[in-house]
């Protein structure tokens, strides 16, 4: 490692991690690197396999606040999604100490709870692409944007309709309707906020917007983007309408400014939305 | 039809109806209640078909109203679910007339979104089988329930954790989810809250657990139950809990009281549960 190095600490809150896609990870980052690659950290609770989880709910619990807590780590960087987060977030939450503060959080999907539940105690926190990503088609691209961000600030990696001046957040549909309503809701006041979706019947999509339109705190947001909305489920029935005219026609019957498409998805391609301005 | 027989009015909120199958629900009507049937009036924009719906948002809207505000009705009874309800649950609340006060409204799954609008605002709602549950195994028997409590309010139709005393209110278990933080969710303080599932991922049980013990009005809750989750999908990871444990877990972590099983599901066997006392 180099002199004063980036050191970033990557926690799996939800779904197991593989040491595998974690060596593809820390390679990479030496190649993007040279002379002075950040050093990754990967607690080896992200390892664990507890039936869907990364270990238990306490072992996840720990990881994070194992990383959020160092304060000789820049950043924490969830290793990847699946399903967990809601399980461990306000524990996690409750443990944090004064050094969290001074480090950023990246990750998306799953680990969007987490980035709710940090924004709303203000935290710096990201959506952007996590090291799972790395075996998707093309997934070098993603974490290089990762790191490319986390080390250098480097602001192509950013979503390009963000503006420096109105407030951002960005979130997995499912996974934003399944916080509205709990403490883990975020103030939403004056934000842009940017939504994706993978694998989903267009039927859900069309519930998961009702629900999410309807929320009186994102009736206070600035306006919805739409992300790309991948591998959407066919059913017997076709729906009538694509993911975006759902989005468009629920903005509409709400009185949310539709503001049209967002650089973020489920895919290589995600860039980076940091939360708030 | 016999002198002062009840009239049911049927209306398809979500997914279209079926001639067929609404002939077969009059003819066991018939041969239910010889000498004095029900009549059952389909409205006829519950046989339409736009897509995924029972015609537009604006014709199944209509066909809510003209059933709710017909003071000769004495009850509206929900055709089916699948989805759509919540496309036209305010601006059918927004329509009522006083006649609609005189009346129950009877369904499930989908149609919960109604009950929840419906019960928001003092109507007498309950959460039973529906017209299309004929084609089940067994269906007859739910058909035979629902009718009998409309007819003679048949005690032994109802749930029988039901006390008389409590009040109580029933959902499938993603319907309420998509309700909670909206304007259609009902003040649930010291209510049983019966909640059932069908056809879904364990993680989701989960993840919709987590949501709706996590809303402080459900906090209010006397306590949940938990009916029939019936043909869960498999995940590639065994989720290593079963939706009862999952359920149990939640409502500990939440401080919510799981008061045991509730006789209600996506099923021939689904019981009746009156919303309130």
């Amino acid at each position: 490692m180099g002199i004063n190095a980036m050191r970033i600490g990557i926690v799996a809150a939800g779904s197991p991690f593989d040491p595998d896609i974690a060596d593809r990870v820390k390679a990479l980052a030496a190649s993007l690197f040279p002379g002075n690659p950040p050093e990754l950290i990967v607690h080896p609770n992200s390892f664990l396999r507890h039936g869907h989880f990364a270990g238990p709910d306490r072992a996840r619990t720990e990881a994070f606040l194992d990383i959020a807590n160092d304060p000789g780590i820049d950043a924490l960087w969830f290793a990847r999604g699946g399903y967990g987060a809601c399980r461990v977030a306000e524990a996690a939450l409750a443990g944090l100490e004064p050094a969290a503060r001074n480090k950023v959080y990246l990750g998306y999907s799953d680990a969007g709870v987490m980035l709710a539940a940090l924004y709303r105690e203000g935290y710096r926190v990201a959506h952007g692409p996590m090291c799972q990503d790395i075996v998707r088609d093309g997934g070098e691209a993603a974490i290089a944007r990762a790191l490319r961000w986390l080390v250098d600030k480097d602001p192509t990696a950013l979503e390009p309709s963000l503006d420096g001046a109105t407030p951002a957040a960005a979130f997995n549909m499912i996974t934003l309707s399944q916080i509205l309503g709990t403490p883990l809701q975020p103030d939403f006041a004056n934000h842009v906020i940017m939504i994706e979706e993978i694998s989903e019947y267009l039927y859900k999509i069309d519930r998961t917007m009702y629900h999410i339109t309807a929320n009186p705190g994102i009736r206070k947001a600035a306006g919805i983007r739409l992300g790309r909305c991948s591998d959407m489920i066919q059913n017997d029935t076709d729906f009538g309408m694509t993911a975006e005219e759902i989005v468009h026609h629920w903005c509409e019957r709400s009185g949310i400014p539709f503001l049209g498409s967002a650089d973020i998805g489920h895919d290589a391609a995600n860039r980076i939305v940091p939360f708030g301005i």
